[in-house]
């Protein structure tokens, strides 16, 4: 099949890659998928991933596992269009047990650890991993229920307050969608954004911006820091209030240098903040109450990976989707 | 009167220093005064502060302001043993209107910013920061009660499980009395003492320690870190499980460098946590569920109170105390 080929820092075009054995596993046809931080990380070799990467994606079921086949609730899941969750757990260890299969320390990930991904024409994942999507849900929606579900986890670790004033630091592909989150909550909400396309679309959305000299210091209930860079994160830090809640929502290349004292004096909480829940992203996504097709900046073949991993390698690029 | 006076990291014994000016604060004689880490640190001139230091102390009331002499609330009150909360807030800003003076940004704290502390023989603060000591509570425990407040601040933080695995890194003055406040959750508590005398307190109070090469990676559900060294800060990074809060309770000479990637990808929390409330303190301390007489390991008077400082700095010392 053809895929996209990640090995030494090196990403290749292949139409030679063997389908995906059988495992257990769905196997799905990709219809779309999109290209995330986290690969072009991965091209940098940030992580030590060889394989097909790709992470974010809509398919249709081509075939199920012999032990579901028999199952009446998967009676009529071939050709259906799914999404699926990326992490898969061992199954067996205590963090699975406890539901936290994303954390298992054996766990694979699609397209980032162990585990080939869905930048290729087929990929497989667990049938516990899949969720159907709605027909009302475009294809253009759907690809982006990987990036809603992790915009989503904030709420799950953090009871945000209609009360609060929320600091969105950075206005990316991940910000896009937290911001449109996060406006419907009551919370007063503003957004640094850097790129003149990413304040359009806040515009576009009602979304208040602000900007940098505007955002003052220990005045933030809730800050959450998306840029992924050191300089996001000390102005996060600035501008957290005594006993407000800092929000991590990216991985940062190298170690961070903090004031821990400063932190402890103002009792500030941090939380690090990553996948999340894929059945609200789809509800939200379904009642059009987040829209993220204006992020789209564009789509490519998957022939025209490299291409499209450039593009998306653009300062302030939104988001590049891949179509097999 | 007399009183330590600290200028430019010297700490003299003075018996020249003026009586507390009249302000419109409870006029207090000091009965005894504790030494903490935060005093050391003063010393060593991590802090910009000039004066009398000193914040952990119980005295009794010698005058009380006009504007309280009248109240009934406050007419048994002189004469009585009182013990006082550190921080002074403005009262004024919208910190302070929400109740958190000890963020307030203009804020006094007693021996530590722009306020003159307990190691004299008088002291004035506020009557809304004093606490009337119950008769039996002697004040050799009642001068712990604003450690032990800071030591109950982690629960106003963070709900800890009954099923909940705590590692405490550390088993100094505050170390302990944390470690008395949590061995009656239910929990399983396991503290990292370095000192033998810290271990001979844990072993006399039923508390169960734990060897640093025992503690092992990512198993723990909440951690607890009082060392204030980058070496155990280290160690609670690497014991918190995914989904995890650690706890830091104490301030940091320098920054600390951090892997927020890690962070971020195991989903921890980070809680700083400071000074807290004395009610329960009082309640607990008069209820002798925490008992912190043992960690008394000597009382000098004021007029020796460079020897006092000398052995409180000596690596594993337990509470140093200061009898005007």
């Amino acid at each position: 099949m053809k895929a996209l080929w990640l090995e030494k820092e090196q990403l290749v075009f292949r139409s030679d890659v063997p389908l995906p054995q059988e495992s257990g596993e769905a196997l799905l046809r990709v219809r779309l998928a999109g290209i995330c931080g986290t690969d072009l990380e991965l091209l940098k070799g940030y992580y030590p991933f060889a394989g097909i990467p790709g992470h974010e994606f809509v398919g249709e079921v081509v075939a199920l596992p012999e032990t579901v086949a028999s199952d009446q609730r998967f009676k009529d899941w071939i050709g259906r269009r799914v999404v699926g969750e990326i992490n898969v757990g061992c199954g067996r260890c205590s963090v699975c047990r406890n539901s936290m299969h994303k954390h298992c320390p054996d766990r694979t990930v699609l397209g980032i650890l162990n585990r080939n991904g869905a930048f290729a024409e087929y990929v497989r994942l667990p049938v516990e991993n899949l969720h159907p999507v709605p027909d009302d849900v475009p294809d253009e929606a759907a690809v982006f229920t990987e990036l809603l579900a992790a915009a989503l986890q904030i709420q799950q670790q953090v009871q945000l307050r209609p009360s609060d004033r929320i600091l969105l630091v950075g206005a990316g592909r991940l910000g896009l969608l937290i911001a449109q989150v996060l406006r419907h909550g009551g919370s007063e909400l503003r957004v640094l954004a850097r790129y003149s396309e990413q304040r359009r679309i806040l515009r576009s959305f009602g979304i208040q911006e602000i900007e940098e000299d505007e955002v003052g210091c220990q005045r933030w209930d809730v800050v959450i820091e998306v840029t992924g860079s050191s300089q996001g994160f000390d102005l996060a830090v600035k501008a957290i209030r005594p006993q407000g809640t800092l929000v991590v929502k990216s991985t940062y290349a190298g170690a961070l240098t903090l004031d821990m004292s400063r932190l402890v004096v103002n009792e500030v909480t941090i939380v690090g903040s990553r996948c999340g829940p894929f059945a609200p992203a789809l509800r939200l996504l379904r009642a059009k109450a987040v829209d993220p097709v204006p992020l789209i900046a564009g789509t490519y073949r998957l022939e025209d990976g490299l291409a499209a991993f450039k593009a998306a390698a653009q300062p302030g690029m939104l988001k590049v989707l891949l179509r097999p």
